[in-house]
């Protein structure tokens, strides 16, 4: 029985982080009450969401709709009201030393925006078919093609909250992207590991990464697995068959392919999990690659269901302690019947 | 105004990571509840709780207490009853491949232990004297060299989670001590980010962290700031002022001195933030060390309030945003009176 195995701890090669496996851990009693709401998005009343059609006029500037030029439009793409980084160039126009000063700091320059993935309050990213989420993904794929023609930006992140314990402070359903002038550490990090397991082994670890014990499922073009050395339990990666850059270069075939089976690994981590709370993250390469890069970048989207917190174990060590083996996780979601 | 400030990325020298610090941030609305709940800590009964004084035969075996011999203990370090790594030598003895297989995989082999840090439910780790908190650091200290003792320990991890919010699934006060058989991703690149520090400026980059602006306070053997890329809002350092490598080397003086100082920046923290749940992770150095590594390394003691979730944006790129900026909290900080 797994619940009998012994501790692990294993590597990801991709993401370059290490994660104990610890079964003994899900015993564990807790003297306070549960974190997570019964309902992680409530619906609350629409009349207050500027999310909401009607409500356009309550939300930051609208960078684009689809369809184009229509009230009645599916998909929104705003700018961020309370913004992490500010879109004004002058920011960093104006400044002497604009890009990097001795002391490692950069100028907040940057974009930040949400993605309204429907008019109405109370439809959920899984609610949508596979073609609506599709709009949604080509959104983010039109967006992301916007920001990369700023020369400051280095790398684009769509990632979504769903739930008040994955972050979310608003209901309605939405994503977000933050274009920055930076390359982030954890993509650094897996450009340095990716190639690393190129330099031993003359393959791309995201080719590499399907195994029979972690598939969940497969779409013409993309596999579903739970990660070899998930953080989370219940880690879901959904990756591209065919070796791929950039999220995006998906065509439009390929974007409602995708929309059903991330459609499909919603409903599984819902139906088995109780609705929990979930991030996802796509993970894709920055927008300056040199060739020699090119055999071992691959974008996937990473899906996390908010079960536990996180500790000072973890805040200290960069180490996640999972208390599910992946292996089990993946028997489990191939099981999970949605209808 | 700090709020009319431009946003800004800072890199942190010492720990490696990249901030967005966005006090535009602070103004989001949130149409969720308050996750926190009022009081982090609540002091649910004491019958039912297995680390209170009497209760010792609930708990997993003990390891030590100080004072030794007395039933009228005031620090206990115990077995951790849900271990995520296992004590037994056997599941590395009986192994064909103990270490790390070619997947990746080291073995679960580790201690997890529990540190009872006062007989009574309803005493927090700051309601203790100097001296009481030194004897807490002691007992950290004492289990640390026992756990060196042991071949396949190559790092000692003690951490202390308080409030639900920051993972404590244990209300009593109470922190954690792992051993682990390996060196953790953030201390790998802590000590990578400190060589190259120090190969920069042929300084160490612990004794150059204080700065006039950044300080909160200082005792004889310690110092306090808010880092200059500080993850959290009002996060704290404690820094031993002596280049020092590890936190064993503490003496009995400094034990007591670093008492003080830890319980002011905890009665700080709780009148400024309204009691907020925290971590605290000593950030050591490995077991086992080069000569050439001790002029660059050095241990301190870092604070987290936890004052609000994270969401994708962090787990994707492995950068925070920080909305209030260090110097402001540092200021602050230094004002709060708490007699
Ligand atoms: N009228 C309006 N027009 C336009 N935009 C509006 C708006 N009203 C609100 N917004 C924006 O809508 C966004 C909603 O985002 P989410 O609910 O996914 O999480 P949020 O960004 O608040 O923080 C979570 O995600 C971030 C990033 O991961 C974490 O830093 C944080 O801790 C976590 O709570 C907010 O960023 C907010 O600024
Ligand atoms: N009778 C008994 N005798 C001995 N030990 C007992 C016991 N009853 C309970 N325990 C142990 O006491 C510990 C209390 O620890 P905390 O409350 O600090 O958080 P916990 O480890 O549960 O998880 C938090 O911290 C970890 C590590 O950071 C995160 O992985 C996790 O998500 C977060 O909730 C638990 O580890 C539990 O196993």
């Amino acid at each position: 029985m797994a619940s009998s195995r012994n501790p692990e701890i294993r590597k990801d090669r991709v993401l370059n982080r290490s994660v104990i496996f610890s079964p003994a851990r899900a015993r564990r009693p807790s003297d306070f009450k549960s974190k997570a709401p019964a309902n992680p998005n409530p619906n609350n009343s629409s009349k207050e969401c500027p999310f909401c059609i009607g409500h356009e006029h309550e939300c930051a500037p609208e960078i684009f709709r689809l369809p184009k030029d229509t009230s009645d439009w599916k998909v929104r793409v705003i700018e961020n009201l309370y913004p992490a980084l500010k879109r004004d160039s002058k920011i960093i126009e104006n400044e002497e030393n604009p890009k990097n000063d001795s002391n490692g700091v950069v100028t907040g320059f940057g974009f930040h925006d949400v993605v309204i993935e429907s008019p109405i309050h109370s439809i959920h990213l899984s609610d949508l078919s596979p073609s609506e989420i599709g709009d949604v993904l080509i959104a983010y794929k039109q967006r992301i093609q916007q920001l990369h023609l700023h020369p400051s930006i280095q790398y684009v992140q769509v990632f979504k909250n769903h739930g008040a314990s994955a972050g979310a402070s608003m209901s309605h359903s939405h994503s977000q992207i933050m274009g920055l002038p930076i390359v982030p550490p954890t993509v650094s990090s897996r450009t340095s590991s990716m190639k690393e397991y190129f330099h031993e082994t003359g393959k791309c670890g995201l080719c590499q990464v399907r195994s029979q014990e972690l598939l969940i499922d497969e779409s013409t073009h993309f596999f579903s697995i739970v990660p070899f050395a998930a953080s989370f339990a219940f880690e879901i990666w959904i990756v591209p068959r065919d070796h791929s850059l950039h999220f995006h270069e998906l065509d439009n075939e390929k974007t409602v392919d995708l929309g059903r089976l991330l459609k499909l690994m919603l409903l599984k981590l819902s139906r088995q999990l109780n609705d929990p709370p979930f991030n996802f993250m796509i993970h894709t390469s920055p927008k300056d690659m040199e060739a020699s890069q090119f055999p071992y970048m691959h974008w996937f989207l990473q899906i996390v269901p908010q079960l536990s917190g996180v500790g000072g174990f973890e805040i200290g060590t960069g180490c996640y302690i999972n208390p599910v083996f992946p292996e089990d996780a993946a028997s489990v979601l191939r099981e999970v019947n949605v209808v």
